[in-house]
């Protein structure tokens, strides 16, 4: 339906934004492992003099490539035990400084991801989101259940997926990289081809500030597999970024030249 | 140890930060039933231009008690859902903004909780915290799996402790209202008294910015009880906010013309 009345304005600065060429993506990765090779692939140099407050450890790189300004944000090693600052909460707190710092006009959350055999999956597939949702958060109250699960559509880009070879799957997040039996229901229930520990949490901070969000997730281990988690992602985390750093490539050369509305 | 050489002239501006009179405090809590009768005793008014991006749900009171500046900020209504924006995630994101927009000397996160009957808990108990941690956010990989439970001890407070009646006791923080048996294995690993959804949340972002929080955390519910959870969270949320109101003002009182040191 065509807006009417009083939020006609506000809609038709929308639709113009949607038909100029996107000039400012923000691309969000969880891991150092993740992050390099893109940063190498599209020479993004490091930002010293840093966007983000003092103390945080949180990353910018930056650079231009064809018509584009790519920002990479990697929320850093945590300061006291020196690993990748992974889950929802570093997630949810780089996107948010990052938007406001940046004011990206589309936000791409790469990453690896595990996925599952009933879902014909297999190490190295790189799946979009068509949706994304939590498996950790049950809140069993009418409505806060639905707010729990925090159910998001991503910005829908038919013409990319027409073009490039990827898989289309929902993405589910939650905080570990094990899956309790509750978890497996949850991620069951949100119909999930990929499970995560960032997206829906970088989705939430994205739909909040309005600016849309993709995901474009990289299989490292097939959770109803063989191999413990922990271990196979370990073994696939450095030959399955390449796959990722293809994938983003791809994305990124599809995105050069288009306004939101032609993805 | 003394601080020697490079370090010192820092060491020595904390310690003074230390010895000045508290100015300004910030009070986060993540429901508006438990926010209200904290804003009503102290007067607060609601911030109308606010401080915060627009399009987010977060709401700030703010106004004077006696030496003290206080900020009260809610994450607000759920835009989509109307229910109160709980959980780790907003309660993150609203600490980093209020940090940022008003550098207060000290965090308080007050709010409701469960408690356990092998703890000695009853409803309407009160307890300070003394670490906070995760409990749902399992990482089976060396060194990320201490970064997962993300254990961080609160602001010591000896004083406070001794001259008000309050319980003191682990907290354990999860984005679930229930607990799975994985959960509650986490939450005996914690050693926790008492189990709330945003208190390692805060505690992670206020320790980022480095700015000292304590945790006030009143009793709903008896996890290991008779009655659902979700029942009886529900059915002694109001009251259980008298108990939770007067001991956060009780704390307000006893900050009032005091410095960190002195707590």
């Amino acid at each position: 339906m065509a807006p009417h009345g009083e939020g006609s304005e506000e809609a038709l600065v929308v639709e113009d934004e949607n038909r100029k060429p996107i000039s400012s993506i923000l691309i969000i990765i969880a891991m150092q492992t993740e992050a390099i090779p893109i940063v190498n692939k599209f020479q993004l140099k490091e930002d010293l003099d840093s966007t983000f407050p003092k103390g945080v450890p949180w990353v910018r790189y930056h650079g231009f490539y064809k018509d584009l300004r790519i920002n990479l944000v990697w929320p850093g090693k945590d300061s006291t035990l020196g690993v990748d600052s992974v889950g929802t909460i570093s997630a949810s707190l780089v996107t948010y400084a990052a938007i406001q710092a940046l004011q990206p006009d589309l936000i791409i959350n790469a990453g690896t991801a595990g996925s599952f055999k009933v879902k014909g999956a297999s190490i190295s597939d790189v799946f979009l989101a068509s949706d994304v949702a939590f498996h950790d958060r049950r809140i069993p109250i009418p409505v806060f259940d639905l707010y729990g699960v925090g159910l998001r559509q991503s910005f829908s880009t038919p013409n990319l997926l027409k073009e490039l070879n990827l898989k289309v799957g929902k993405l589910s997040t939650g905080d570990s990289l094990d899956m309790s039996p509750q978890e497996e229901a949850s991620i069951v229930a949100n119909d999930a081809s990929v499970k995560d520990m960032e997206g829906a949490a970088v989705a939430y901070v994205a739909d909040l500030l309005k600016v849309p969000a993709i995901f474009i997730k990289a299989v490292t281990d097939i959770v109803d597999g063989e191999k413990p988690t922990s271990e196979e992602f370990l073994q696939n985390l450095a030959a399955v970024t390449a796959a990722l750093d293809q994938a983003v490539t791809q994305v990124v050369d599809f995105i050069n030249g288009k306004c939101l509305s032609e993805l």
